[in-house]
C-alpha cells in the first residue's frame, strides 16, 4: 500500500534535480575547508540569513546543540518555551551536551510572554545560574507551526540587548514563517544572534540545516561540531542539495501552507476535533473524545493515511512536498471513514 | 546593632553543648574510614531515617547533588517542581554536574499533581531524554515551608514503583514536616529511596547535613562525594554536632512553628500583606501594593529586623532558634512602624 | 596547478560507481528507521565486522564518541595509548563529551606493552576513577598505519575479559590491517566489543562511518548518536555509497599499501630522513636535520605535492586511490628536488 | 593498639590550641558571606601566599576541582605531570565535573622537562583541544614529596605568560616546599595564577584548604564551589583551626622534615629497598626484592606500623606531628624486624 505520508516534512525525498546536484557536486575535503560546494552552501546561507557566517550541519538538532555549546558554559541556563524543540525532542542535548538547564517559561501557542522573559533572567548571587542564552523557535512545533509575530521577536530581541544576553533562533523551519510573514527569512533572522534552519524538513533535501551568526560566532561553532563529531568530508555531494533547496524549493512551501488549510478547512467542521487554524504547515487537532491519539492513528494507518501525535489527546499533521493536493483530499476520506466508524 | 535575623534558619549559631562537643570529640581520618564520630552521626542518620547508611556532606546542596549523580547519567531527565530548591537554587547544579535536564511541573503549593506526575515520565523514543528520577521536597521551602502530605508521599512513591523510576527526598527541613505531622521522620522517608536531610538550618549546627539510603547507594554517593571535593579528614569536630542535633534539637522545632504561628497572626491582619497560615517556620507574604520586596527590606533593616524575599513580590519570614518569642514581639513592632510610614 | 595530494586518505572522493549509487539511492526517513539503504548498510557493515548490530554515523569522530557515550559514565577512565586518535585528534571530546579521563600508555608504534594495560587498571578506592573501557587503534594513525598483531589484539581481549572491562576498537582503517594481516576484518574485529570503522577514508565515500557491536549495545548507541546530532533523515543517498565501498573498495587498498611501499623504498635512501617500513599506508618520516616540518611542507607544495607533519620533526604521506603510482613517481622527483635545494 | 601512622600526614588531629579556637570561635553565615573567622582566615591565607583574595573549601580535592572549573571549559586540556594529584587521585575529577582532558608529561620525580610543556601545548586547529591551563605540584607526593626548584617555576611561568596560559599550583603542601627552600610560600607563589594549599595535612587542622588567586578569579571560584556544594554556613568553626594553624603549625613542618630524614637515614641502608634523599616529609621506598608492597604492609601492621604504597613495588611514609621521634625510633625497629623476618 502506498500511504499519505503526513506524519512530518522530514519524510520528504530528495528531488530530480536535487539527484543530479549530488550527481555532479564538486567536492573537497571539508576538513580541511576545501569542499566548494559546502563553501557555497555556507555562504549562501549566510546571505540569505543576513549573517556573516554558515556552518553546514547534519541535523537541526545537530546545529541548535553546537549553539548552546558555543554560547553557553555548564551551570549556565537558558530561557526558552516550555514545549520548544530543544527542551522537548533534543534527548536531553542541552544538559548533557552543554551541562544548562532550561528555565522554561509557558508560551501561549509558543509565544512566551514578554514580562516572563524578563523576569526568568537570574539575579546575579552565588546560588543562581548565570542566565546566557534566550532560545526562540519559529515555527514553533509543538505549537502547530505557530509563527512568532515579527514585532514580538523585536521585543525580545530589545531585552536582550538590554541584558546583554543574546538570541539563538531555532528556525528549523524559518521559511514557513518568512512565507507566512511575506517578508525575507532575514527580517526574522535579524532579531537572533545565530540561527539554525533545516534544510531537510519542507525544503526536501536528504539530510543537514546550517547555523548562521557572526564570524567569530561560526568559527567557535566549528570547533564544537568537530567535537561532537559532526566535522564532514566530501560533504558537498549532500550540500549541493541544500544548494538547490535555496534556490528552488522555498517558493514553494506557500503550497504546504495552503494543503495544510484545506485540510484545516475540513476538520473544523468534524465535531470530534478541534482544531486552531495552521499559521504554516503543520496542524496540531485535539480529540474531544475518550479515545486516545494513537488509536486513531492506528485506524488511519489500516486506510493507509499515516500522522503523529503531540501527546495522548492531540494528533499531528504535517504538509509537504510529498503529499499531493490529490492526497489531501484522499486523507480526507480515510479521516472521514475513520470518524464514522467510531461515532 | 542588634538584627532580629529572620533571613534564613541557616543562620543558627551551635549551641554551647554543640561547642562542647565540637571541643572533645574524638576524630580520625575519614578519608580512611576511621572517623568514628562520623561514623557514629551517619549511623544514627539513617536509623533516624529508616534506611541503611549515611553519608555526611557539607551542606545541604552537596548532598542533593551527590544524590543526583548517583542515581542518574548525563542526558536524562528528573521530575520536580518548578520552584524547588535543586532546581532553583543550586546554581544549576542538576545540568552543570550530572548533565540532567528538569522535568518542571507546576505545584499548588509545592505540591505537584499526582497526575502530571505521570504524564511527565518520557516514552521511549530515541528523541527524548530518559527520565530517571522523580524529587520531592519536604518542606517545601519556596512554597512555605509547606509539608507534603503523608499520603501524597505515598502516592508519588506507588508511582514512581510502577514505573521503576527511583524518589530522592530533598528534606532540608524534614523534622519540621515531621513535627508538623507528628510522626517520625522515618514514616516520611520511607516513600523514598533516597533522604538529604540538614543538620545547619533549625537543628543549628555550623555546617552539615547527611544523605541516607541503601547500602550500595550510598557506597557509591561515596565516590561521587570524592569526585566532588567534599571528602573529609577528622570530620568528626562537625559530625559532633550533628550528634548533638539529633538527639537534642529536633523536638525543639516546635519552638519554631510556634514563633512562625505566632507572626502569622500578627500579618495576616496587615491589609497590605497576604499570607498564608504556615505549616512550620516559613512564612510566605505577599506584597499587595505597589512596592518592591527589596523596599521593605532596607526599611526593615534600619529598625533592626533582617527577612528576604522569594521575589519581588514576596518577602519571606523564617524562625529559627537564635529568634525569641521576644524578638518575635519587636519584628512585629518593627514591621508595624514600617506599615505605618508607608501607609 | 593540479596538487598529488598525500595529506590524507580522507581527501579521497567518490568513484563513479558511487556517484550513481547516490542519484538511484532508494530512500526514506531514517528518523523512523525507514531508510532501506541505510539499514542494509548497518546490515552489511555488522556482518562483515562478525557483530549483531550496526549504526551509520557521519564521522569516525561521531563513532568514538558514541563508543565512548555509552560505555562510560563520567568520571571513569579510559586506557588507551598515549598518540591514539580518541585522544590526541578529537577535540577534546572524550572528556568533554563523556567526562572521562584517559589513562595513557606509551604505546611502541602504536602498541601498548600487554603489561602496562593490566597494571593500568585502577584499583578500587574512592579516590580513583573506574577504569570502565580499553581502546585499541587498528592500524594506528601516529604510529604511522601500524597494524596491531592479531596475537596481541588476542592478548588484550583476555586481559579485558579477565577484568570484565569491554574492548572498543577504533578501526577507522581496520580494512587496511585487514589486507595487511590477509584474513578478514571479523578476524580482528572479533577481539573487540564495539568497532567504528570509516567508509571515507581509503574506501573512498564522500563521508560516513560505522560503529558496529551487540545489539543491545547498538540500541543506547544510537540514542547517544540522537543526543550529538548525529540522527539522520535520507540518509541513504550516502550510505548508498557505503554499500559501494564495502562491495568493491576493500580489495583494491592493496594497492594503496603498495604505493607506500614503493615511496618508501625511495625515502630509505635519502640520508636526511629516517623512515620505517610501513605497514599499510601511510608513511611516517622524521627529519634528521635542523629544518622544521612546515618548512619542507611549503616547500613541496610550491612544487605541487601535499602532505602533512605529525610534529615539528615528523612528515605523513597517506597513499590513496586518487593518487596514482604517476602520481607517486612525481611525489618522488618533487622530494629530490626538495632535498637537493637544501643540501 | 596504639599505631605509629605513617600512612599520610592527613591523619594528623587537631591541637588543643585549635579545638579551643574551635570552642570560642566567632561565627555567621558564610552562605551571606558575615563569617567573621572564615573572612579572617581567607584574607590571612591571601596575604601569605601573595595574592588578592581566599576561599576556603572543605578539602584540597575540592580546591582543585573548583580551580580547574574556573580556569577551563569542557573539551580543554590541562598540562600536567603524569601522576600529578588531580590527575591520579581525585577520582576522574578533571573529566567529571570539568570536562578537560589531560595532557601528561612524564616527569623525573614530578619536574615536568620545560621544553617538554611548551611542546605540549597544542596547536590551534578544529581537531585539538584548547590547551587552557597548566597544573604544578609542589611538593609532588607520588615524587616522594620533591621540592620543585624555585628557578623551574619561573620557567615554567615565562612559558605561560609567554602562550597567556594560567598556571594552577597544587600546593597542598606548599609549606612543606617553603620550609625547606627556606623562603616564604610567596615566593613559590608568584609563579602561579591561582593556588591551592592544605589546612589538613602537616597543619594538623581537622578539615579545610584554601584557593587564593585574584579577586576576579576568586569570585568566580565561589560560584563554583556553591556549584559542587562546598558552600558553607558557620565555618568559622574550623576555620579558626584554619588560622591558628597559619599562625603557629608552618615552623613546626621542620621537625616532620628532620624526622623523614631520620628515617631515611635507616632505610638506606637497608638492602633490600632503594630510598631517595626526601627534601620533605615523604619517603618513597622502592622494594627490591620479590614481594608485594601489600605484604610489607602487613607485616608492620602486626607490629603497630601503618604505612602505605604508591603501587606494588613502592612504599610511602608520612611523618607529621602525630609520630614523635621516639614513635620514628620505634618505626625503624619494627621495620628491621619485618626486615630480618624476610630474610
Amino acid at each position: 500500500m502506498r500511504f499519505i505520508d503526513l506524519r512530518s516534512d522530514t519524510v520528504t525525498k530528495p528531488t530530480e534535480e536535487m539527484r543530479k546536484a549530488m550527481y555532479e557536486a564538486e567536492v573537497g575535503d571539508d576538513g580541511y575547508g576545501e569542499d566548494p560546494t559546502v563553501n557555497l552552501l555556507e555562504q549562501k546561507a549566510a546571505e540569505l540569513l543576513g549573517k556573516e557566517a554558515g556552518l553546514f550541519v547534519v541535523s537541526g538538532t545537530m546545529g541548535n546543540q553546537v549553539a548552546l555549546l558555543t554560547w553557553t558554559r555548564p551551570g549556565d541556563e537558558v530561557i526558552l518555551e516550555s514545549e520548544s524543540h530543544i527542551y522537548y525532542y533534543e534527548a536531553g542535548g542541552m544538559a548533557g551536551n552543554s551541562g544548562v538547564q532550561p528555565f522554561l517559561i509557558d508560551g501561549e501557542e509558543g509565544v512566551m510572554p514578554i514580562e516572563e522573559i524578563e523576569k526568568a533572567i537570574r539575579p546575579k548571587g552565588r546560588v543562581f545560574p548565570k542566565t546566557s542564552l534566550i532560545v526562540l523557535e519559529n515555527t514553533h512545533n509543538r505549537a502547530g507551526g505557530k509563527v512568532l509575530p515579527l514585532e514580538y521577536m523585536k521585543e525580545v530581541y530589545e531585552i536582550s540587548r538590554k541584558h546583554d544576553i543574546p538570541i539563538h533562533l531555532d528556525g528549523a523551519r524559518i521559511f514557513n514563517a518568512a512565507i507566512y510573514l511575506g517578508i525575507p527569512a532575514k527580517e526574522i533572522a535579524k532579531y537572533a544572534d545565530s540561527v539554525m534552519f533545516c534544510l531537510s524538513k519542507g525544503l526536501s533535501c536528504p539530510m543537514g540545516s546550517v547555523l548562521v551568526g557572526s564570524k567569530e560566532f561560526i568559527e567557535e561553532a566549528r570547533r564544537k561540531r568537530q567535537r561532537l563529531g559532526g566535522g564532514l568530508r566530501q560533504a558537498g555531494v549532500v550540500a549541493a542539495c541544500g544548494i538547490v533547496a535555496l534556490e528552488r524549493m522555498i517558493d514553494r512551501l506557500v503550497e504546504d501552507h495552503e494543503k495544510a488549510q484545506n485540510l484545516y478547512n475540513f476538520l473544523k467542521d468534524i465535531e470530534i476535533f478541534s482544531v486552531k487554524k495552521p499559521d504554516t504547515n503543520i496542524l496540531k487537532v485535539r480529540i474531544k473524545i475518550n479515545k486516545k491519539a494513537r488509536e486513531f492513528l492506528e485506524e488511519f494507518k489500516k486506510y493507509g493515511l499515516l500522522a503523529t501525535s503531540f501527546d495522548d489527546e492531540t494528533l499531528r499533521f504535517v504538509t509537504h512536498k510529498d503529499v499531493s493536493f490529490e492526497d489531501i483530499e484522499k486523507a480526507k476520506e480515510i479521516i472521514y471513514k475513520v470518524w464514522e466508524s467510531i461515532s
